[in-house]
């Protein structure tokens, strides 16, 4: 398949505590003290998003294939897709996922982590997720 | 054109004084004080190569298309190719570019850069670059 979506592996099903619906999460680089930076490769199957949640470093997204949704607490749902860039400042809240149709791949970085890496938040409800205009 | 060398843009030409042959860079994410992240896309041209250079606060690249070779100091030089991830310790003496034959497209990731983007050093000789084997 010659699909940007299959540039870097597609790993594990991410934790259903943080996640609704399915999407495939893998480490591209681990978090350690050299660098400070994780690096992950998430897929997100159409319809499904991780909690709402924060990034005490910060967190930037490079979208690589599929349409998917970014909201920040607030603001109406934006709309990415293939080439987007999003920075998201720390402790901004906010979460990210795929749209209803479309699958959704992203490279998630997040530098700064010796502040920490992620703080989880409650559920994003099938309300927000639908309000995409 | 579906090739994975389009997901982002290709920017400007590289500068000469640090590059040999054409190479394109395109910031992603300008260095800034809250992420201390900068991000870019470089795209070599065949057989175009950055110079020996450090980073010192390391620096991580996620290959994207292309078959690219990737040398720290002391070793033989390394081949690259979509998928491939580096992780370049601080302060380690490296080069990476294009192989002969084909272009090489890399995300470029310097964690760190309130310690520094990168310091630039001597140019890859021609005998260096040809000494794949």
């Amino acid at each position: 398949m010659n699909n940007s979506s299959t540039i870097f592996p597609t790993g594990e099903a991410a934790p259903a505590d943080y996640f609704t619906g399915t999407a495939l999460v893998k480490l591209l680089v681990s978090n350690n003290a050299v660098f400070n930076c994780q690096i992950a490769n998430v897929v997100f199957e159409p319809g499904s998003r991780n909690n709402w949640h924060t990034h005490p470093g910060g967190q930037i997204l490079l979208v690589t294939d599929g349409i998917g949704y970014y909201q920040e607490e607030g603001k109406i749902i934006q709309l990415l897709q293939k080439g987007d860039i999003v920075t998201i400042a720390p402790d901004l809240k906010h979460w990210h996922g795929a749209s209803p149709d479309s699958a959704f791949t992203h490279i998630a970085i997040n530098p700064n982590t010796q502040k920490g890496v992620v703080e989880w938040l409650e559920r994003v409800t099938d309300e927000e997720y639908n309000s995409f205009q």
